[in-house]
């Protein structure tokens, strides 16, 4: 039997205990940014190997621990105004018509190092690596909204209301992940959300947020909420940090001294990037041909049009010779990856700079100069490296 | 009775006739950038007088003349895959439930002569006052579909069929104006397009498209067609020049020269855009307080969230101090005016640059190096303009 005093030990034994314990092993390709919550990007080079990111090379970006989840115990619940309360299980989920999507993950952080060199700015200094794209199976949201019976014209203004998501993953506090979206999403039946449980064809797994993620094509990778637990009609935002303070973009005057988190509005679809993938900056080329390889993206469903490339700091563009998309009416999230031959005539060295076009012919920023945000968000400039064309 | 030769006098003399001689009169606070056909630019300063441009001071873009419309005789037909060919009368529009929604109509061209400053462009010359904010009544695009028992849900894939509209205005060989955009434009519920006959609660003008024209918000405003005749369902997009060759985006190396029409998608949704009305460039000011006024737009219903300023050539940037919006879901294709207090100390001369972000976060180019076409089309980076400090 414990005695007061060993109650006592063991509680500061439990406090001392490695809540990150539990986590899964992950693939040592994985460049890690934090290890405990873990993150880890993508080697930039791996992302161009296939359209599709496998599974253990797909960046990791967890801010809790990763929650151990009881498949058969698992809870799904469905809640808020005019809807009935309602408890899904697993195999309900399952029970509903499966479909496949393919869509891009990308952090909101993606590319901040490179933000960093501009000015420096606070959080994980991701490079180029922090974004994949997969293909999703599972069940279409509005068809999980249903069972809850869902009707988005009871709403007057769905514009005024959200859809939020909360995770199984929380802090000591018992704070839970969450994260939100307009209800008016769901007017758009061009946006083809699921409830995931399987990616590029296996089981979800743990680090993508077994057994259920949301997806939301376009949509910043924050708000495609892992181990999903709950899902809430409400007249607010979601109230975590994460929707609240966190992935906002200001205004380059602000810094954490000054900044009114009430003055920026959260970052939900992304805008256009692109990234050089095949050579890294200070790379040694060879005269004569070589080949370039990188992605383009841009979120809420917008397909990249072009990426063009500059040899000559910007006097002269050229369009890639190859630009590989997935034009179908499930892969509006999806990215396009491009190839370039270009061919260095004489030794030296040669900047590279990539932009890309989307559909709505809104195109990527020179320089960090005027996107600059101390948190280092959507760091979208044009991508620039320089090569020693030996 | 006429001869031959007589007959002969009589075309010789009906080639001669001025085809435009038809037109409307037009407001002489109009700025003429080709009389014909009539195109005349607002005023910037007059945009941000009030939120709804005034009709008589609206920009008008003509491609052809102004047909003259016999109201009672006008009919708008109906038709294409799936679909019962019908042909509407106007009292069957109007018998329709009427809806009012605010969208901006913006030139494609709008701020060419900006861009034509950086590098030579063709087209027209316009200013920043190829744009303009109206309210818009008459039909929701939907109602009047379903009377030709439309139903989106009888095509396989919407993304991959289009929406075509023609219009009366032709050319001497019959051709007419047309335009379309993807059908899938119609599965968002969001999307509120209307078959308008009024315009800021007024009988649409004979410039603007009397007795029909389509509005759909957030789009480019060469696909709102006026004088609306025909609607059509089709697996191909218009035919029509303006919308195979005259609005697309091509990149910087591409000239008239060397230019494959078919290598870029044509304008639909329009990107975000920023001008400074108050003041033209070399506009002389005060020491002390000077108050600037301009607008900001976004296409594809993306709200502008925020308008920066610099006065130190893109060092620092501030919020502006008023963003005028309307956010209701019938006004997603509107603009935001903007007011900013600036104050001088010492006289010379000082650069105001203006640049705008969306609900995307994307924000515009810092110059028209990267996004130079040689059409000169959306021509959307910082606006400057430098100021004479007294």
């Amino acid at each position: 039997n414990l005695k007061e005093s060993d109650a006592e030990e063991v509680t500061n034994v439990s406090v001392a205990v490695d809540v990150f314990m539990d986590d899964p092993k992950r693939d040592p390709g994985l460049i890690i940014r934090s290890a405990k919550p873990f993150n880890g990007e993508t080697n930039p080079r791996s992302l161009t190997c296939s359209y599709y990111t496998p599974n253990e090379l797909f960046f990791v970006r967890n801010h809790l621990p990763v929650p151990k989840v009881d498949a058969d115990g698992y809870e799904l619940e469905v809640e808020g105004l005019n809807i009935t309360n309602k408890v899904l299980t697993l195999e309900d989920i399952k029970s509903l018509p499966k479909f496949e999507i393919s869509s891009v993950i990308q952090c909101a952080g993606n590319r901040r190092s490179d933000m960093d060199k501009f000015k420096p700015v606070s959080g994980l200094q991701w490079t180029g690596g922090a974004i994949g794209n997969a293909k999703w199976g599972g069940a279409r949201l509005v068809d999980v909204l249903s069972l809850a019976e869902f009707c988005i014209e009871k709403y007057e203004d769905p514009s005024k209301l959200y859809l939020q998501f909360e995770g199984l993953d929380s802090d000591p506090s018992g704070e839970s992940y969450g994260g939100s979206i307009p209800l008016s999403y769901l007017l758009d039946g061009n946006f083809q959300a699921i409830v995931a449980y399987e990616m590029n064809g296996e089981t979800l797994p743990r680090d993508h947020g077994y057994p259920l993620r949301i997806i939301l094509p376009g949509v910043v990778g924050a708000r495609n909420v892992k181990w999903l637990s709950r899902i809430t009609i409400s007249s607010d935002e979601s109230q975590s940090p994460w929707q609240q303070r966190d992935y906002k973009v200001f205004n380059s005057s602000v810094t954490i001294d000054n900044v009114d988190y009430s003055s920026s509005p959260p970052i939900t679809d992304l805008p256009i990037n692109s990234y050089i993938c095949s050579h890294e900056n200070g790379a040694s080329v060879q005269c004569g041909h070589n080949i370039f390889r990188g992605y383009a993206y841009s979120g809420g469903g917008r397909g990249v049009v072009r990426v063009e490339i500059s040899t000559d700091r910007g006097s002269t563009w050229n369009v890639v010779d190859k630009l590989i998309t997935n034009k179908s009416n499930t892969s509006l999230g999806s990215w396009a990856l491009w190839e370039k031959d270009i061919k260095f005539q004489t030794p030296g060295e040669v900047e590279i700079w990539v932009k890309a076009v989307d559909s709505t012919y809104n195109q990527q920023v020179e320089t960090f100069s005027g996107i600059w945000n101390f948190r280092g968000l959507v760091a979208t400039a044009y991508h620039r490296i320089t090569c020693k064309v030996q």
